[in-house]
């Protein structure tokens, strides 16, 4: 499928070290010209669900700053895009949880937002696990709360839960698991 | 749940008229001074999943600039934040397959990026439904299928369907009506 959006020119606008906001001139699929503001992610997000051999979860509750929210979400970091996003996935779940896998699943692959970010994210599934201490950043005030995968669905299902990667991730593991 | 972010000035560093994009200098919850680059978005973003009453739904197929990737996604589009958000759903379900609807149900808000973003979408069920003429934008190029709701949710599951918004709605409606 050919490209329909043609890019004349583009114009930087910021950075940080987590994304970066370009301007670009384009033509838009009609032939008239246009701008499109383009946020780029610096880093791959990463979504991770334990699940242990009793069916139970891990959720993350933290106070969203752009939202000005508290979110309950899966455990969930950001990967540098020149790391391999298994080994990302890992260091979050030990980050955030203390916890290590030994089976890990690739479950999904997801755009978060497209219509303005180029943000890609995956969803690992993690089993067999072996609990340990938490090493969270400094950026991070967190709390983690273990409960039934069943119960975590049911938070999604009921609302409670409105992080997109937290909906989707637990929503198709539960398909996959028939939970 | 008190903020345990402080924001202590903002500096505005971007604006169009979908987007603006924010530099906030904060003290993090540890105590340290820090940034913050947020993005606000001036649109809900709205998706709708249309079925009929053999169970089909139907999906729409564009290139999405940012990814420079072709997707396929439920119906959606954007609502300004001053419209009522079924309002601006029934328009984009309308400008975009044709379809009005008789029976509207809400089924998720969902924050889609919220590390960066303050992004919110919402979710329809729309049922009772007539066909008619679409009105795409001049922006879009898009193609539009109708296809059985299971199907859709096998896209989902096989990881053809990557956008956010259309595997959280998808999966969320599949369960709830048990397809």
């Amino acid at each position: 499928m050919e490209n329909p959006w043609k890019t004349k020119s583009v114009l930087d606008i910021y950075d940080n070290p987590w994304i970066k906001l370009e301007e670009h001139q384009v033509v838009i699929p009609s032939g008239k010209d246009g701008i499109y503001g383009k946020v780029h992610f610096k880093n791959k997000a990463l979504g991770i669900i334990p699940l242990d051999e009793s069916g139970n979860t891990w959720l993350v509750g933290q106070y969203r700053y752009p939202l000005d929210e508290y979110s309950w979400e899966i455990p969930m970091g950001g990967g540098p895009e020149n790391e391999d996003v298994l080994k990302s996935a890992q260091r979050e779940l030990k980050e955030e949880t203390g916890i290590t896998a030994i089976k890990w699943t690739k479950i999904m692959r997801i755009h978060t937002s497209n219509s303005v970010t180029d943000e890609e994210g995956f969803v690992f599934l993690a089993e067999g696990l072996t609990m340990g201490q938490t090493e969270f950043e400094e950026t991070e005030q967190l709390k983690v709360i273990k409960l039934p995968l069943k119960e975590a669905v049911e938070k999604v299902m009921s609302g409670e839960i409105t992080d997109g990667i937290s909906i989707a991730g637990l929503l198709k593991v539960a398909r996959l698991m028939n939970v």
